[in-house]
């Protein structure tokens, strides 16, 4: 029998062998960080180091650094209404694009009145003259938009955002969790003044993320209340073993990130240009920036429900628009978001590459494709 | 040199070797558990079968468990303003013991003026003429009583405030996670309408607790909202590896259970009965029914912080009041809360025994603490 072949974001970063040593090392470490003794010292200074890992990466401070335990939890605390920047009060609404995460469009703790959404194209890129008008149209706000779609892979015009956003006299939350370990992100040149982060995306445990703020940002509100963990941003005792995994992930991917981008970007345009020989499939965002891993594609006829079914049979795992919640196939509303009709958002299949993909996965699933069209297409 | 010794809760339940085992069984599986391919689907097993052991140990039902990243969230989740149970509408208020964990008496999502504190008497007991007479006082109230203090180990009366909090139409959340693994523990025989546990106090990793609520109670409000996981309860990835270690640990802990009461208990008297001979040390609480394995006392012109640090170079590891949060010894609430001044709540030292607990280490600390008296309480 045929190994499976992984091309879902999920699977095909696996943990990385640096981040099972990290935590394996971790686990044999029996302190509390809050605890003062020799134990509880070294505990802290596993998730300092992790912390300043993961600062240096996207050029952040430390101190500014909150883990939490996953990026749903970092965008939920993200999303907070006292927040204000250096100058200026605070936010007084919150505007996110369309095609956000799920745990963005829930709006964190702005009541639903003061939620704003921004539109995006026909490709799935935020529409800066909507911004900007909804900008025009209110007081300060927080905007939040993701740096690359996790679906489409689109990426942002974050740096533009961020200049129309601070002239605004308001705040920028980035949803980076897709682009780190795959294109540099660093939050000065992005104009973020947040960003979230998550561990299981770059080969690091699932069950950790991060908010980062950038220096001078005051007035975020905790979502988790109790003991002073996080400099009083986030209480409970710290996932020592994740975020000691999560800081060894992200120093590997920082590390092999110019090869890797390089690589998965041939094996990514091998896919789209042998998905689209057949049955005419036409890829996502396909005439805009996107992430060097993702593609989202359809077929006339193309059910994802179906299809994603098909692939699994053929030992192929892939995923429709994202791994959705319920264990049921959902249309995706970032391409309903996009102008696609229900068909349409019903019919688009994820591949996802990553750091263990290989070119045989690759022509396995075109393989499987070709199989598949022939049955799937034809009810 | 001589090995070291714990005696502080999180070192003395480091990873039992079946959670290890779990967790490494978890990394190997690369699905998320919201995938419907076959890794998703084996990843959806590992976090179900968990929920079956801990429902089981506490005499719930899977569907009504809610993984959580701690303790303290599961706390935060609790505490939500709508919640009402099989007949009756939503509570109104949050009535919390004074020697609740700092999770808890921040309030969860109940405003500030929404939130009373019961008494406790100079043992550490809640009050229940308090208790009655606040219930009597105003609208229906969720009430938050932990089932056994963190820092003293004194039992409360759950059953017995589960009668009257029902009596007078509101709910009682029962913060459990000290006497999971110490003691059985039914939410049903508590009376509890919601419980709280958490992973790393049996033997776990650190950064995954849960939530269990009754049958019939409903209203709960998300803390963490998106996706749809945990049935819609707490959105975000599931720590899968943790869960699954999670699952491991209460398995493991409810096994040995009755035998590790009876030896913890005989540890902890000869330890007491060491304390009490040397520098005139008492023991809070200690006529009251406590946890097999907590220890908090005090002498006469005991600092904890210097003894902390005292027993630390002795090659003992113990702690202040409970593990705070910022690094730095607090005076203990719980202490205040039970009438003790300032000199005394800062003058508390907890050792408290677990699973990997010998003689040998009850004997050393007796002795540190024949050396330490001679220097500590002479300044």
């Amino acid at each position: 029998m045929r190994n499976r072949v992984y091309l879902d974001w999920n699977a095909t970063t696996p943990l990385r062998a640096e981040a099972r040593a990290a935590m394996l090392a971790a686990w044999d470490l029996i302190g509390n960080p809050s605890s003062v003794h020799a134990e509880g010292r070294e505990a802290r200074r596993l998730v300092e180091e992790a912390r300043g890992v993961l600062a240096s990466a996207v050029r952040a401070l430390p101190r500014n650094v909150v883990f939490t335990s996953a990026g749903t939890e970092a965008n939920a605390l993200a999303l907070s209404p006292g927040l204000r920047g250096p100058a200026g009060g605070p936010v007084e609404r919150l505007l996110v694009s369309a095609v956000e995460h799920a745990s963005v469009l829930a709006g964190g703790r702005f009541p639903a009145d003061r939620i704003g959404q921004i539109r995006v194209t026909r490709s799935g890129v935020v529409d800066l003259d909507h911004l900007k008008a909804l900008l025009g149209a209110g007081p300060p706000a927080l905007v939040s938009i993701m740096a690359a779609n996790n679906e489409t892979g689109a990426l942002q015009p974050v740096a533009e955002a961020a200049a129309m956003v601070h002239e605004a006299g308001g705040l920028l939350h980035v949803d980076a969790i897709q682009v780190l370990g795959k294109m540099p992100f660093d939050i000065k040149a992005a104009g973020a003044d947040l960003a979230t982060f998550s561990a299981h995306k770059i080969g690091g445990p699932k069950g950790v993320g991060a908010l980062v703020v950038a220096e001078g940002v005051a007035g975020l509100e905790p979502v988790l209340r109790g003991g002073g963990q996080e400099l009083g941003r986030r209480a409970g005792t710290e996932n020592v073993a994740g975020i000691a995994g999560f800081g060894a992930a992200v120093r590997v991917a920082v590390r092999v990130l110019p090869e890797e981008a390089e690589r998965m970007t041939t094996l990514r345009d091998h896919l789209e240009n042998g998905l689209r020989t057949v049955a005419g499939a036409t890829i996502f965002s396909e005439n805009v920036q996107r992430l060097p891993n993702t593609v989202l594609f359809t077929a006339p006829g193309l059910k994802a429900e179906t299809a994603v079914i098909g692939f699994d049979l053929e030992g192929i795992a892939v995923s429709s628009g994202s791994a959705c919640s319920s264990g049921k196939v959902q249309p995706s509303h970032v391409l309903s978001a996009m102008g696609f009709g229900p068909a349409v958002a019903q019919g688009a299949v994820r591949l996802s590459l990553g750091w263990s993909t290989q070119a045989e996965d690759i022509n396995r699933a075109l393989e499987a494709w070709r199989k598949l069209s022939n049955t799937l297409l034809r009810e």
